[in-house]
């Protein structure tokens, strides 16, 4: 019904994270209503955000270095961070979930998702390889945290880690499970409730 | 817009727990399409209740009892079950929901109730008193947990509860706070994923 | 889990609309903790429900006599009713919802119900022989409005009493369909932006 | 918290309709697992639509002119359209939504909005001045069709195009106001049930 320019268009924007072909229309219609240099400033920030962030080395997060040899991120080259912790998040959203709470001063390492299914090319997909030679080499790690999802997927890539960790002999230890803040026991499925029992203290 | 004795049962089942005028207007309506012989049941059966149903004496929940002379419900009387744990539970349906799980195995007591705020007039509607002459006259326990709501009121209510009892020098627990099962990190609130931090294992 | 008495209340209330077990259960609990006097009310209030209400001869609304003699409601008796309009809804509450607005003056027939499909046994349940008649024997009515929910079942029970009624030569109308108001035309369905627009004016 | 290049590209894309913060953040970091060809295909497509683009000078829908003199859009440029029917839309959306019934054979105006309220600033942004042109020069206009939502803003805007094209004397509807599709009597609000009374047909 549109024009292929338009029609285009709305394709790419519908393969974006929680975008469907109604609302990639609207983000179309709201394109055509801003002027060249709206559209211009739009494009020279997509443009920059691949010519200037990073991911790091170390951890594989991404950084915006601040000068051009830089490789790995601030947060890893922190002297102040407790270099004996070792949080595993699935991407940088749950990183900077944590970062928020000013809580956690140890490092980090974006595994690149998790595993659907135990199914080898998901894994082939995630940095297991790159957290084994991370842990290996760094004998500074005493905790690895598996900051992982309580989900089905977030329990059989803990699972997966934890055998493939055991070698190491690191503390690993997962998330707390629980009653969420606010929530209510009545209303609390029946894993959760054995987790928070079971977890009380 | 109702008959007066329509709109007295309106009322009456408007004060149902989640019961607005609405759906008390569809249990009326519910109701006249009854014959003569389901009304009986239903009347009879609320009827019954009243008449059948007893508080334990010992941690007030309701039971039936098998002879006249019961005075305390089947948990209580149960020889099996850990006297050593006291499980606080606010009503009878939270104590419903563990007892479900096939978990605890140890005696419950009903609050009656959460503190709203530090009135006065709450606490007197809670069984503090009773709750206090029950862990003073029964020295087999030896752990109370704190089974409340993760919310504003259960918390005031466990931080007083604390207080309360704190002279008994019993361990006193809570529930685990932390990731629902089947929750994402992403979308946990700051405490909930700062309390399944913190109760990493 | 529950005794039988309290189980046999759960079951009962689990049949009324919209309540499900667990609603079902925190309707007991809260009758568990009524006095005497309070549950006499509501047992009271009940059979008086089952004693008082009669369904109207003429339309078969539920209402409450005056006097023992009276077999029709005030809707059928008010002789400031436009008797030209006969509306057809599916139960009480369709009707009470009418009568709220102020807006409508004619009177009602309450057909006790939709079909679910074009079921024999579902017709059998509906007052169609009932409506016919009271079409043949009422000349007064010029206007038979089909006030049914614009659902497959509503439209489908519509279709059939058109069918039925076609006969009997009087005006037959149906609720416009059309946008609701506060809805936006973006989100409408199909069916229902082709009727607002059919139906302009 | 993010570097200046990806808070300046998370700003941008929270300006997209229906984007909060929290999704434009998963929008850049979606992006930042693009390779460069898919980076480039996607600042492609943006420029395009910029470039190819163009606002009907007789409907203002957006379009893709064939050749680079067209002025107007494939709808108003349609000789099996019906010249007589002018449907006036808040936006190219509903124009879309219109458009995909298959029903209406017409033309369209694209108004560009909605009155917010009585604001003088609201109504200089509307092209109201452009629509007064467009009745005042066609002449083959028989029935406007004032397709706005049944919403504040809607009936307010609706209002004050009747008031400024009654001096042109040409029918003025609106869309049927009613019922929707699969909608139910006793949940309507008021003013939809009595709008679906009164358009009964």
């Amino acid at each position: 019904m549109y024009s292929a320019t338009i029609q285009k268009l709305i394709d790419l924007f519908s393969q974006f994270p929680t975008v469907g072909p109604r609302t990639a229309t609207r983000f179309v219609f709201y394109l055509t209503k801003k002027n060249k240099e709206e559209i211009k400033e739009l494009v020279s920030a997509i443009l920059e955000l691949k010519r200037k962030i990073r991911f790091c080395q170390l951890c594989f997060n991404i950084f915006e270095p601040k000068e051009i040899s830089q490789q790995k991120c601030e947060i890893c080259l922190n002297p102040s961070r407790e270099r004996s912790l070792l949080c595993v998040v699935a991407n940088e959203i749950d990183l900077a979930a944590i970062e928020k709470l000013k809580k956690y001063n140890g490092l980090y390492f974006v595994l690149g998702g998790l595993m659907t299914k135990f199914k080898k090319n998901d894994l082939e997909k995630l940095r297991i390889k790159e957290l084994e030679k991370r842990v290996r080499e760094d004998s500074a790690i005493q905790e690895i945290i598996l900051a992982l999802n309580p989900t089905t997927e977030g329990e059989a890539t803990a699972l997966y880690l934890e055998k493939i960790l055991k070698p190491f002999q690191k503390k690993i230890s997962r998330l707390g499970k629980g009653l969420p803040v606010g929530g209510e026991l009545e209303y609390a499925d029946e894993e959760t409730l054995k987790s928070a029992l079971e977890q009380r203290k």
